[in-house]
């Protein structure tokens, strides 16, 4: 009943996070409804990101930089690393305007079930990083989940070989809880009062 | 943290229905993982319909073409025209596939509220469609809520002057419901079962 075009955007919409074929239809209405203060707007944005955003060679970040402004900010502690797994909870941490160090996007957990393994993550390249750089404390800020603490874990056992000190957020991430729901305050008193795993 | 750029596209995709701040961050996120095979393509779809789909200019349905398939397909009774508030609920009848007239989309409903009149939606159109096509039956296909049942008792009384038989779909749509939310058995069922409302 619409034109192959239209149908190919629904079905492009529908696959957004939270979005699904209704609300893929809702959306294209939507955009149609609004063509000059919203569809324009959006295909001109949609186009300067795919153009211009990169992930950054170091940290993972998205950015138009690379490496990105986190990175590259002198007046941010590069002895400081907090390993996150998803960049939407480095924005998280970011928004809690909290920690002054740089980051560690690892791109995922382990995940026995799905076979992530180690190297299916950027753990190699943090571990190389630290070496490089000498980090004198990195920060696990990892989702309190089954996954994220399996990598914990794991991270725990391989930074103790490196001699590195490493630190993880204090309870207060609630148990289950993932770190892109979490509200500012929540965030900020788990950082500062993040325990000391390998003593 | 994030570049203008991203934090435009950010804003743009959070005013996507059902989206809002977070679900921007996640969508403008999953889009960036996804480069290749839907940052590219929703960027290209997008272009497709900003660039060729309009608004039908006899029914209110978008379309590549214009009058659309629906307005333009003589296998479809002309006599026949099924009054909707929106693209929506036509795509969610012509989805139903019970209905083989025409349509015409309103783009609204009258709202004392709102103060939305008729000359504020594609009334005075529909008015002089029916004049100069000379349709048979109007089926008011609204939505059962107090607005959608205010619009119908309007365009019964205009229709009634005009000479024009006037249906309903049948109870059937619950109170309060709206049509693109309905399976399409219930939809067929209120379209086959039809009310007269003028005698
Ligand atoms: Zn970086
Ligand atoms: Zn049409």
């Amino acid at each position: 009943m619409y034109g192959k075009d239209l149908q190919i955007l629904i079905q492009h919409l529908a696959k957004l996070p939270g979005l699904g074929p209704r609300s893929g239809r809702r959306a294209a209405l939507h955009l149609l409804k609004n063509r000059e203060t919203l569809m324009r707007p959006l295909i001109k944005a949609l186009g300067l990101v795919e153009e211009h955003i990169r992930s950054c060679r170091v940290c993972g970040n998205y950015d138009t930089i690379d490496p990105c402004q986190l990175c590259t900010d002198p007046s941010r502690d590069h002895h400081l690393v907090c390993v996150v797994e998803s960049v939407a909870d480095l924005w998280a941490l970011e928004r809690a305007a909290c920690f002054r160090g740089r980051y560690h996007v690892l791109g995922g957990t382990l995940s026995a079930l799905e076979g992530t393994q180690p190297e299916d993550l950027k753990i190699p390249q943090l571990l190389e990083r630290l070496q490089q750089t000498g980090a004198q404390e990195v920060i696990l800020a990892l989702n309190a989940t089954v996954d994220g603490q399996t990598t914990a874990h794991y991270l725990v056992d391989r930074l103790e070989e490196a001699g590195v000190k490493v630190t993880a957020l204090a309870h207060g991430v609630p148990i289950g809880g993932e770190l892109d729901y979490l509200d500012d305050g929540t965030l900020s008193a788990a950082l500062r009062a993040r325990r000391n795993l390998v003593i």
